[in-house]
């Protein structure tokens, strides 16, 4: 089973969760790992937030999220390019192991157009990222996402993009519930190998009561979580693993007993 | 732009149409072929199905669809391969070029259990086909249906399948909405040359207005049918080209107004 010393709480699996909440919820449960949202870290400014996973001894295993690059408007591109100067400042500050980059789509924008606009994007972010000692995730999303919200949507894809970087500044973050389902995800897991900078775990739930919103917590799906962390940690990882869940009933479930289940699954079946 | 030749009415775009009334459709618009699903045959039976077909002069594209081979019970998997016989059996009575495989899943049994069920049904179905002179094209869906609807979801996982057969045997069915958001498609596109079946277009909608039953008219969405249909020319198909949308506001159109929509938007888009 997973080592429980590597369980990192997403802070998107208690979206109703303060940074100060957050953090001491990882505390009670003996959660050593958080990874921060950006706009909870704005709710109380980045140095508060950074005094409070100091003060709670949390390891910070990722910011989510820069990218999203894609936009039909030359001058939304380089506000995002922007804004993603500053998610490299708030990971640095953090000591985040990686910024994760969701790299965004538009339906304005046509998909091969989008992609290289992530490539640019990319390219303009990463001397600044490397500078501040950042490490960029590409996180590849399900292609259901394809069309609205990323255009990065297989490991492979992703590799070939970070390749182009040294695997000290550019890796890729796999998350099972983006992976699980494509016929050649071991393979690929092992082509990654040296650039896997994180792991989420989550699962598919049958049938998926919303696109966006409709994760489950590990074992209430389809998904092998475990054969595929293993497989990641053949291929070289053995960093944090964190629990990412988007799911509105769960938001609506006090926090406490979410990270208790969390805990309580990620022994079981993680 | 594509020859109007080409076009075949997937009779799922007009689900609340018979036979009888798609045929006649087809006719008073021009359009020169049909693609059955078998739920419509039964009602009518298939001799009277194959008798409106003749006299409506259309050609048969392909029969939807056998498949749905996964099951955890055994018995179950042994009667989903008997009626499989019984699609072959329509498909050759029919005349169709192909009959369209969507090989199945179940949320009951885990992924990679699934998919040998899968090339085990097929192993058992592809003597008979043979046999009646039929071809079988396996169709992967998008990676969004693996768990409840089918475990093939790459061009190059359905090749990889197809090519324990002869290419007269078994081969592919290309869907746009399906495969669009492979980084890889065009490179899938070229290495399934000689085992393409048949293609199909639709749009894929942002935002999707339902995981089943949210497709486009080709124009609505954000699909470039154009240049997938073109890449599927230059790998060496030049058959039929179905229509095929699952659309709950499309199917509460009036028939006639769907296929004048259908007609033109191939003209300008496919």
């Amino acid at each position: 089973m997973a080592d429980l010393q590597r369980l990192s709480l997403n802070q998107a699996t208690t979206q109703n969760w303060s940074i100060k909440e957050a953090t001491e919820g990882c505390v009670r449960h003996g959660i050593p790992s958080i990874s921060l949202w950006r706009h909870k870290i704005h709710e109380v400014g980045l140095g508060e937030s950074a005094r409070l996973v100091r003060d709670a001894g949390l390891h910070v295993s990722s910011i989510c999220r820069g990218g999203m690059f894609p936009s039909a408007s030359p001058v939304e591109r380089r506000e995002k390019i922007e804004d993603n100067f500053r998610a490299v400042e708030e990971a640095a500050k953090l000591n985040a192991d990686s910024l994760v980059l969701v790299v965004g789509a538009s339906a304005d924008v046509p998909l091969r157009d989008a992609r290289r606009m992530v490539e640019d994007g990319l390219a303009a972010l990463v001397p600044y990222a490397q500078k501040c000692g950042v490490r960029l995730g590409l996180e590849p999303l399900h292609p259901m996402y394809a069309a609205d919200r990323c255009v990065l949507n297989t490991i492979d894809q992703a590799l070939e993009m970070a390749s182009l970087y040294s695997p000290t500044e550019v890796g890729v973050i796999l998350d099972t519930f983006h992976i699980w389902w494509d016929p050649f995800v071991f393979e690929q897991i092992e082509r990654v190998r040296g650039r896997i900078y994180g792991l989420h775990v989550s699962d598919w739930l049958v049938p998926m009561p919303d696109m966006l919103l409709g994760r489950g917590v590990m074992g209430d799906g389809v998904i092998d979580n475990r054969t595929l962390r293993e497989a990641v940690d053949r291929a070289g990882y053995g960093g944090a693993i964190e629990v990412e869940i988007f799911n509105q009933s769960l938001w609506d479930t006090p926090g406490d007993e979410v990270l208790a289940k969390v805990v309580d699954r990620f022994i079981a079946l993680v």
